[in-house]
């Protein structure tokens, strides 16, 4: 399947636009996706229902041509840049450049996506073309639904994280108990220790995190609260992954929460709700399902058990604190969201995790994600997760 | 050294605007310079003349109060964000919330940098704020010249790439040569297999690469080939390192040029000439000095020896086809510039590359680069740089 622009065309008639634009560097999500082009530095990327063109430096040029998916690349030179910027100065030569690239392509109206730059716009609108922000979010809207190529990056970002997660629980498995901390090769085994084992070996497997969660006990009750210090026993450890592999710059996400030696009571119930409240989001999950009524599953398993929930109390800190899940891709977190919110009926392709957990700082935290993509099967998903949920370690 | 923003309250005075605002995560670093707060969900930062107020989610309402440099900090939900999503949708929700929090401060009218978002602009005009994008980059500008803070985080990044470094003199070194190629424990010494020791290096010092260049022969030839495949013996290996401290998110760079055995006589001469034009470069740099005659000093001594450069032949694809230097802070590039456009006065605390080098297909590539900081000092500048320039690895 390749992408899927039909959405951007009836947008674009509907609106009575002659074509999208963007300006930005490709970690703004869109800029990658719409021109099939990496690059750091911001350059300009046209749509039309026509044709897609960049204009790029010319230091760019010959790897835009080779590598984007741009029917045309244009270089500012092009447009007689560095005599316009003699002439006029760079900002107005780049507003002139600008300008002449989208004459070139008869267009003199375009939407943008909502962060497009200020500056651009405005020296655009200066030279009589017409720009609106589309405050629809059009370009995300289309990438949330992934191409078999995109599905195969995300499944193997994912593989990556499980490598990874396999060497976290070996740390914790080897570790022993000194004083009620865990101890490993000789060492404290820290939160931080551990965070540098999952860089190591997700670097191994082409991938780096930006972040990685590994919180045991009260830090763990705060789910962004990355962790730090000593691993205690007996405690909850929460531990979210989520590499981007760094050729594809597509995105796995997982969560695992361990006990070194005995949980409290509370932290087994804990985790078994949990794991009730995501196998009923799974049961919920599939196409034509709302985010909110997966999203609703988890909060009726927490809810049935006596727990709060956001859905029972706005204003809770403890108890299940979050929303259920995110879309994921070229951004960890982006279209659709399996929140109280989202009211857009899943489809296939659409990848997503599922997430919930329960939080409270006199037990700690326990959450349980995978990351699957929604399917026109039987179960209505395939989960690209495959490692065990198994609180315990001896 | 505190943070100076006099330059940005007499831009403001100057232009008649009661502050300037800013919508960005803090990967754009004017925002986390302004803000002193960093999160990676975009958020508002205002700054007056008499105070600086940030507007963010509920979520980091915590951390920016106890993180952030704001003398104020709102959440979306002091404006009953909430509430206005239910009866105007998010779009209509956050452009009010956003105008209410201006109003709060009396602020009518804002400079924005050149990437504001234009639907955020879009929102405030039609709730009549002023909003100009401010095409002199005034953030941009005070960023260029480093706080003592600045400069130590600055000088831990260079410290750990000079590990970094010295860890691939190690590889080559220590590697033997094998049909042509280099090898080193057991295995093909490859481009891939370096960059990723260099990786593993970094992290252990706290730090992480966007992306390394480790480009040999050919490769080398081309400033932004980052290099692939094997490394061989008698050619020319281009190794530039640019490490981000993922505390402090400032960065280092540095280059060093080696052949593995015996350079031919074209390599050893890019080489002297190269060391000899960073020299000119260093005599050049001191306050006062522009980018422009520090560049012109490297372009002299390459020229005198009968290689084109970028200033005798615009349209050259061999010789010296790069400028001399950037700013580097918070971003890897970053003003001042150190090109033949660079026609400011360097200022002390200006921390800036000195990366002379020369190019060629038939011969390779050689490259040398330090980071300093300009000073008031005898020199004219302070070397963060201490990593030895040889060439030959036998």
């Amino acid at each position: 399947m390749a992408k899927d622009f039909s959405a951007l065309d009836a947008f674009l008639d509907e609106q009575g636009f002659d074509g999208y634009l963007l300006d930005a560097d490709s970690t703004a999500s869109d800029q990658y996706y719409l021109s099939g082009f990496f690059a750091n530095d911001p350059f300009v990327t046209l749509y039309t229902p026509e044709e897609t063109a960049l204009l790029v430096s010319g230091l760019e040029y010959s790897r835009a041509v080779a590598e984007s998916r741009a029917d045309v690349v244009r270089k500012h030179q092009d447009y007689e840049y560095a005599e316009l910027v003699q002439e006029h100065g760079q900002e107005e030569a780049g507003a002139r450049v600008r300008a002449a690239f989208l004459d070139e392509f008869g267009v003199e109206s375009v939407a943008t996506n909502r962060r497009f730059p200020l500056a651009t716009a405005d020296g655009l609108r200066g030279r009589d073309v017409d720009v609106t922000a589309d405050t629809e979010d059009t370009v995300t809207d289309i990438r949330a639904v992934k191409t078999e190529d995109e599905l195969d990056a995300i499944r193997e970002a994912q593989r990556a994280n499980q490598v990874a997660m396999a060497r976290v629980d070996e740390l914790i498995t080897d570790a022993t108990v000194e004083g009620g901390e865990l101890h490993y090769e000789g060492g404290v085994l820290t939160s931080e220790r551990v965070k540098r084992e999952v860089d190591k070996t997700l670097l191994d497997e082409g991938c780096a995190a930006e972040e990685t969660i590994v919180a045991c006990g009260a830090d763990a009750a705060v789910p962004h609260n990355s962790g730090s210090g000593p691993l205690r026993a007996n405690e909850t450890i929460v531990v979210d992954v989520f590499p981007k592999n760094k050729d594809t710059h597509y995105n796995g996400d997982m969560t695992r929460t361990f006990v070194k030696g005995d949980p409290s009571a509370e932290a087994r119930e804990f985790y078994e709700l949990t794991q009730q409240a995501f196998d009923a989001a799974m049961d919920a999950l599939e196409p034509g399902a709302t985010g909110a009524e997966v999203h609703g599953a988890v909060c009726d398993v927490y809810e049935n058990a006596g727990y709060p929930t956001l859905r029972s109390d706005p204003d809770t800190d403890t108890g299940y604190i979050h929303s259920t899940g995110h879309g994921i891709g070229l951004d960890v977190h982006e279209a659709p969201s399996v929140s109280h919110r989202s009211d857009e009926p899943l489809q296939p392709g659409h990848v997503v995790t599922i997430e919930p957990g329960l939080y409270d700082p006199d037990v700690g935290g326990v959450r349980l994600e995978d990351l699957v993509v929604v399917a026109d099967n039987d179960r209505g998903y395939e989960n690209y997760t495959d490692y065990t949920m198994q609180m315990v370690r001896e």
